[in-house]
């Protein structure tokens, strides 16, 4: 089973809505709450920013995290509650209250998330009305709002869910998250919420996520900024009955693949959505000496602002491609690597052992007009591929990044 | 003594001089090849990219700076001979052996820079027509001319000498420098080559330069990207007759505060000069636990997308700036971290202890309407004051660099 819109919610057991409250006072359409419910107690498992400036819900959900159990999720977009001192950290701290009152459950067992303008006190009395009003708002078909209310300057909505069979059980893992500008994950990303009816511990709900993660959400870059937001909760209910996950078995790796599935489609289309994208750019590299190396070069690449705007210009820049694939950090020779150039309009070489090749330009161009490019660079190092997901970089990245606040 | 053009002729006993050849044949009055020669023999260091991926004449001059003694440079724009092989070596030794039959000397005695387009062979007749043309035009005063043949998408000229007394003899130091796009060095930079009339051993100014960059070019970025063909070259002939340079004199003091003052100003001048940019940004961070702290903070804020396209926009969008900083891989308490903005049009206190203050925007945006402006952060962590520079993120960036190569 594959789902896209309500994807949050396809889990047994989660509720979700999403709502405009007002958050940002000049947009008076836009759905900017959201809330995410279980009918019982979660498994939970989070990453968050490796950014030493983090914003007050982070530091309040890195403070519950321990406890192991939560039941809800209360996210709000147009204000990211970060650099706002101890006023924020009381002000998620009482959005978690407010969401736990009305859930029925201890505030410990909430989490908090926040987007939007860095540095400006939340709007604490529309936000308690919107709290209010997204939980009446709760239903099993609300996923789709929830997913709407949670972007920013997101184009697209972000959902997908996959359903996987753990012996004779069917455990369904669902996701949805928002991205566009400040995405540059070390370790977290963007917003990313994903639940599941798994029946599975937090400890090794976390190492799943964290396996998810690290060849997905990680290897995604619209601009490098890495936000001091960035956030991927993942709640197990445990309401498809199955045998709880054990790590290290098979039940577990299945698991995995369907969680690595969900993150996967999700961080590609974030990259997509990047600020301005009018393309999706993939970076394969294949042939290094390990995993590490293969992903840390495929990231280089698509981070490259040059490689970014020759993209954009359908300008078959190979030399862009390999240059940032040399300052990457990772040792290799050059002069063994081969580039090409590949899309739904056909597949170019365009450099073999480190230098260009003679290539019919406008047959290049017309790969690069398709809406998804991957990048292949074969190193001939080693035996592992990796993957990075990246956007174009466009006049309107800079036209959208040059007036945001205001 | 301070002078700008034709500053790498100030220096006793140097020549210059740069011309259209026709490097790009696309380009039919661009001058495009330079030479630098001294009448006698000089002292050399040198400073080269560290991408893996690494020009053909990086990897010459990388070969013969072990010999410690250079009287020639040679040096076009258009093409990078990079990515080229084989034959990209040939070609570059080629040159050094054709400027070193015309100047007298061995190849291993000259040194070769290329800056252009990446991946395209060196087109080698047009180039040796143009060693002899600009050989036969050196003179005192081709410094100028010499500047403006490296140049590539610059809009402006980077020279830049002063005179500094050591004892009772004067000692000049003379540069100029080539930027604009791919410029984040981490050790050396973009084309530079700076000439000096100086006694001092190759070793002594090798040390000199490290000092004089490790604070300058190598704190500059205009998009992230390093060049496979950055570098640095210093040349001293010793015809100032002044008594040699030792380590730890108060003569080399004096002499690396000259070379400091060069590379600062030729630096700043390719971070204005960054591809579209219409602002110098320089980062000012106070109050770092270390020297190195406060550099990596202001080269993070200076590189940060967000930040640039928010000072196009001239937004005082202070919390992309903490934002910036908290992911420099530095580890300070935001909280502590004060920051302003100033400029010829006044200074304004945007943030007080990692929160926002109530400012006057319009103050803010006139304040960012200046040429150049400073991010000043205070961290109150310590007594280090660290500087980057950088430019802003334009429509003129994108537009430049989608379609550079075609």
């Amino acid at each position: 089973m594959t789902q896209f819109a309500n994807a949050v919610c396809a889990a047994e057991g989660f509720t979700a809505a999403g709502i405009h409250v007002g958050v940002k006072t000049s947009n008076k359409t836009k759905k900017d709450i959201a809330m995410i419910a279980s009918d019982v107690p979660c498994s939970v498992a989070a990453m968050f920013t490796t950014n030493v400036v983090k914003a007050a819900p982070v530091k309040y959900n890195m403070g519950v995290l321990p406890y192991g159990k939560v039941q809800g999720i209360i996210v709000n977009s147009g204000n990211a509650n970060a650099c706002t001192g101890q006023q924020g950290m009381d002000d998620a701290a009482a959005m978690a209250k407010m969401t736990g009152d009305l859930l029925g459950v201890s505030e410990k067992m909430v989490m908090v998330c926040s987007t939007g303008v860095i540095g400006q006190r939340m709007p604490m009395k529309r936000i308690a009305k919107g709290i209010a009003e997204v939980h009446g708002a709760l239903s099993r078909e609300g996923g789709h709002d929830a997913a709407e209310a949670i972007l920013t300057t997101d184009v697209f909505f972000k959902e997908y869910a996959v359903t996987v069979a753990l012996g004779t059980t069917a455990v369904t893992i669902g996701g949805m998250a928002k991205g566009s500008g400040m995405i540059c994950p070390n370790m977290a990303t963007m917003l990313s919420f994903i639940t599941s009816d798994a029946v599975i511990d937090s400890s090794v709900l976390q190492d799943a996520l964290n396996e998810a993660v690290v060849g997905t959400f990680n290897q995604i870059s619209v601009d490098g900024d890495m936000s001091t937001n960035d956030t991927v909760i993942c709640l197990a209910n445990g309401m498809a009955g199955n045998t709880p996950i054990q790590k290290g078995s098979a039940d577990y790796d299945d698991f995995v693949t369907g969680l690595t599935k969900v993150c996967h489609y999700l961080a590609k289309k974030v990259a997509r959505d990047g600020e301005g994208a009018t393309h999706l750019v993939e970076a394969e590299v294949r042939g290094g000496k390990s995993l590490e190396d293969a992903r840390k070069i495929a990231k280089s690449i698509v981070s490259s602002n040059l490689t970014k705007a020759a993209i954009f210009g359908k300008d078959a820049n190979w030399g862009r491609i390999l240059c940032a694939a040399g300052y990457s950090g990772v040792d290799f020779d050059p002069e063994k690597a081969d580039i090409s150039l590949v899309s739904e309009n056909g597949t170019i070489l365009v450099a073999k052992n480190g230098g260009g090749l003679e290539f019919n330009e406008s047959t290049a161009a017309d790969i690069l007009k398709a809406e998804n490019i991957t990048i292949l660079v074969e190193l001939q190092e080693g035996s592992f591929t990796g993957y990075a997901w990246g956007c174009d970089l466009t006049y309107d990245y800079v036209k959208i990044n040059a007036d945001y606040r205001t």
